[in-house]
């Protein structure tokens, strides 16, 4: 592991989950170790980490967390101990299904252990949790090199929020493609919209690109439309929280707009994601749940407050791309492109 | 003049320009008390006063404020010291016609009484500033007539930035269709953009409209496509800083994003402002300057860091919205209707 692998979720020296506090970048590098399960899910919903696959991981080192602190005395009795975990793990945040994903694996993977004794239990699901880590890691990759094919050497490409190494188990989704470009020696531009309310492209995604030398240059969200009214990007990648059968994608609110303006604008619109963010039994985008947070957020975001005292704010966190203004979607088993349904399908069951 | 009517530009009763400084609201309201050309000049650039045509009005007090203080002894020197600041004060902000339209009525009124006494004249440029104040009233509350003619009762309308009371002379060009609307009993919500970097929007849009009681609800930049996507906006109405002779409207950065996403959702995209904002001088809209501002408004615009030091910003104030966006344009004189060329020109000259 280089110096410059970022490490968002890690199961900790004293079997501690251990977790880099997303929400004090760029200017901290603080990790927050989780000794109980609340740890995790308060460090889930406070965006301590956040990112579809890092929830998934979080949440399955959680349960892990959980069985290796139990003092229950028979598998039966730690079954119901997890069962309850994932349950409080899963009200955490509802949007992104790699949550879901992750915590139904570990079921999974507690029920076929049942028959052993608890000890072995207790290290299969440690196992279990780091296999899915070390799966992402993989996953991540090779959506870097499917992702990497579309470049043209010279592009300027636009992401919104942060589907970086951060957002994952350390090397992104949307942000895997540029650093596997860049890997390659291709010249690669990135602008980064900074992503209100949260501000994860100008915390995390600039950082992370930083770190990597890729030449990157931060804007306000609404200064995307005229950044590609001037020519200036040839193409726009994202991550995805969760993706429908049928191909449309809810990611970080404002997505769906940039890709609105690059439908306008004729520049190609993908999403980068793993099929572990894809949820065959959620038909279409009207059927994901989309998370709405405090007005704080919004009105004292920045440590002073900027709003009047007693404004209404609506904020949703998510907003869900149709499936006809994606040019494509990347996961770790290639490119995908309309009709989507049979092609999602089979990139998830093959 | 009701307890409600905001002032952000008056002459001082000590002979001083006094501007409310917008970069202290919501929170706090302090007056600055400019009693040299150089403060006028500081609080436009720093943005204390905002918005075409107030910043309009702070000039052409400006100008006032130059004849008022100067020692010449002949209205030749005095006509010197004028042309200079009037150049001095053209050089804060590029963008916005405004200020150059009323240096330039400024520089002929100072002509025209150049034959008379010292004292005259200086009373006479007083007297112009403040008929500049009290016509851009006049015209935004004619706009807001024309405007609220359009607007249906129970209908939600989206605007960007601040085109309010405090952009103008006290009375506003798109939130005046709201204030006018609301007066004449029509049911009707308004959502606000927060309008980043410096969040006009949530700052000072939010704070005008819950002093009039009309329902107000704050939302990111990057909310807006969502927010049309799921029907809660029926209209977008914005402010203006030039309008081309062509109809192309450069107005805060985001509009153009705006425009093109009211489009995309069959929403109407109404531009308001004066005909003051008018510029028949320039052709289109690719020859509107358009004001680059510095990193830190983004980095650090809250007192708090939120980016990685060094980080490459780009940070254009302002973008162009082509003429074939907009629905209508709405001035003192009506609602106009491309094809703008002409109808630019006939309301300017009428």
């Amino acid at each position: 592991m280089s110096e410059k692998t970022i490490r968002p979720v890690s199961w900790g020296e004293n079997g501690t989950v251990r977790i880099l506090d997303q929400t004090r970048l760029p200017l901290e590098t603080v990790y927050k170790e989780c000794a109980q399960v609340g740890d995790v899910w308060e460090a889930i919903k406070s965006l301590r980490v956040r990112g579809a696959p890092a929830i998934g991981v979080a949440a399955a080192f959680g349960i892990a967390l959980v069985a290796n602190r139990s003092n229950a005395q028979s598998t039966d009795a730690l079954l119901g101990e997890l069962d309850r975990a994932a349950d409080y793990l899963a009200s955490s945040r509802p949007t992104a299904v790699n949550l879901f994903w992750a915590l139904d694996r570990m079921r999974a993977r507690a029920a076929e252990l049942a028959q052993k004794p608890i000890e072995e239990m207790k290290r299969g699901l440690t196992e279990e949790a780091q296999a899915i880590l070390d799966e992402d890691d993989q996953l991540c990759r090779a959506i870097g090199e499917h992702g990497a094919a579309l470049i043209q050497s010279g592009e300027a490409v636009l992401t919104h929020c942060n589907a970086g190494g951060l957002a994952t188990s350390g090397y992104g989704t949307a942000l895997a493609v540029m650093f596997t470009a860049h890997s390659q020696g291709k010249r690669l531009e990135v602008y980064a919209n900074e992503t209100r309310p949260l501000l994860q492209g100008s915390r995390l995604t600039t950082w992370e690109l930083m770190r990597a030398n890729i030449p990157v240059t931060l804007i306000c969200d609404s200064m995307a439309a005229h950044l590609m009214q001037s020519g200036k990007v040839q193409r726009v990648v994202t991550g995805a929280d969760r993706i429908a059968a049928n191909g449309d994608a809810a990611n970080k609110i404002g997505t769906y707009g940039l890709a609105v303006l690059a439908k306008a604008h004729d520049i190609p619109f993908h999403v980068a994601a793993p099929t572990t963010t894809i949820d065959l039994s959620t038909p279409t985008g009207g059927d994901i749940p989309i998370e709405e947070r405090a007005a704080e957020e919004v009105t004292e975001g920045f440590g002073r407050r900027t709003a009047p005292p007693g404004v209404q704010v609506y904020s949703p966190a998510f907003d869900v791309t149709p499936a006809e203004l994606i040019a494509s979607i990347i996961t770790e088993k290639g490119e995908h492109k309309a009709p989507y349904g049979p092609a999602l399908k089979e990139a998830v069951q093959s």
